[in-house]
């Protein structure tokens, strides 16, 4: 079935503490989309500046996505983020942001968008997108992704927010954030009498936790030996879930336990390059060894 | 097969945010065999002080632990700790430390115990380890424990022990404290090299990983919503696995695989309550009946 991102298109520069890259591809629609097309084929709308290279276009076209939604704006220049990891890499700062072009971005969507029947919201403004959704025609799924700025300075546009979607994919300190409470599973219960009927908890290196009314599905992170640099990997992960999901054309539960599976792995390999550079160098059949051996690490 | 722990035994006072109570049942040996004992017998060797009241050796009596390696020292006092935790319930300060007849442990193992197969030695000095060790006929399977502070002061014989056990249980922060890695796998895999032929790297409320040279295992920690006080849950975990080991007499990874699923759930009971008060309430059933929850939330 069809799937739709909403979310940004970036060039980032990224510093680890033992190289520096610029102008590597990010932003969390591209990130979703390069995970999601190894499942689904995938429509793209995001915004980039006069800047963006038309090569990076035609690479995501050949991987099939749907590229009609991407404005190129004359004279504007494409979202920038520079960011630094530390020693641990789990910590980073933000050395700069230049929104540019994603300062005012108000998505269009292309009329084939319009009826996605599988929707991602990736990180952005609430108001936003609460204006995506009422373009929507009768999707059957949509989950939004959030972040702290946004529940500390948008609250009652987010709150609108959830009541409009299916899920709510969040990291576990924003849970807390945004519900006050000081468990995990104590926000996402809260989190669902909010509106979604599912809340994704992203625990990064811990892993995920998955929670509705009737089911909780506990997901440790695939362990890496070979972690080059982890931006992205919410995006990728959210990615390998809903592109396995539209795959799939459904979302009850144990279809949505396999696609938490797969947006694991996938996840697993973005943090292994720069930008989506190691998502470029591996194969479906790559994706698929690794979950059996991640099955073997967990099924008991 | 014959399960053996040896470790501490104390009186515990415990404050959280909501309570404080004194003379709480603790110590690393009892909450281990307080565990242990729902899956097998459990032969305990400790040393308390003459405060230490007889009912308490009945009530672990009932339960199938052999009291008779338990130590009472005339004029001596049991060891005791005092601690308070956190808002978070995850950090917490030790407020105070009588080592009282810890202080010059040094375990006598009774025949029976110099026999047994399944032996752990819970967290404690390196050299007293090593002693026990020397008084073992034959053990199948040998699991230490360990913290930070022998790690920073006795290096060199924890290094010995570590030539001499079969299986280490050490929390994340201190697999990467004793290996200056900073990842928990290449922390695990470091420690392989130094002796044990598996690792369990605890991670509290994110779980834990086995690493052996041929298998990782992944175990997210079953999600407590009635979290009371979590001291001993480190005790009880390792309780729950060796107890299942000992009553399956194997310890081959699958068998330590369904050990681990066991620890887990014995854990998540353990830190419903003060002391063992949560484990003397419930049964084996109850921990059948959440390990099947367990596997539902888990298995993909």
């Amino acid at each position: 079935m069809s799937l739709l991102v909403v979310g940004s298109v970036a060039y980032d520069t990224i510093e680890t503490p033992t190289e520096r890259r610029e102008d590597v591809l990010g932003g969390s629609a591209l990130h979703f989309s390069y995970s999601a097309c190894f499942f689904s084929p995938v429509q793209l709308v995001a915004v980039v500046g006069e800047d963006w290279r038309k090569e990076h276009t035609v690479r995501l076209e050949s991987r099939g996505v749907d590229m009609s939604g991407l404005e190129v704006r004359p004279g504007g220049k494409t979202f920038r983020w520079t960011g630094r990891y530390h020693e641990n890499m789990d910590d980073r700062d933000t050395l700069e942001t230049q929104l540019n072009v994603l300062a005012d971005f108000d998505p269009k969507l292309p009329e084939a968008a319009q009826r996605a029947q599988f929707v991602f919201l990736a990180n952005g403004v609430p108001q936003t997108h609460l204006r995506v959704i009422e373009q929507l025609q009768g999707a059957d799924l949509v989950v939004a992704d959030t972040m702290n700025f946004y529940i500390d300075t948008q609250r009652d546009s987010l709150l609108e927010l959830l009541k409009k979607i299916d899920g709510l994919m969040v990291n576990d300190s924003e849970a807390k954030q945004l519900t006050g409470e000081t468990g995990a599973l104590a926000a996402a219960r809260k989190i669902l009498e909010l509106g979604p009927r599912f809340v994704i908890v992203k625990k990064g290196e811990n892993g995920a936790m998955f929670v509705s009314r009737h089911d909780i599905f506990l997901f440790p992170a695939f362990p890496t030996e070979n972690l080059v640099e982890p931006t992205g990997a919410g995006d990728t992960f959210a990615g390998g879930m809903m592109g396995y999901l539209a795959s799939q054309g459904t979302a009850d539960s144990e279809t949505i336990k396999q696609a938490i599976a797969y947006g694991t792995i996938v996840a697993s390999f973005q943090v292994e390059g720069f930008g989506a550079e190691k998502l470029e160098q591996i194969t479906r059949g790559d994706i698929d060894e690794r979950l059996a051996k991640f099955r073997h690490m967990v099924n008991f």
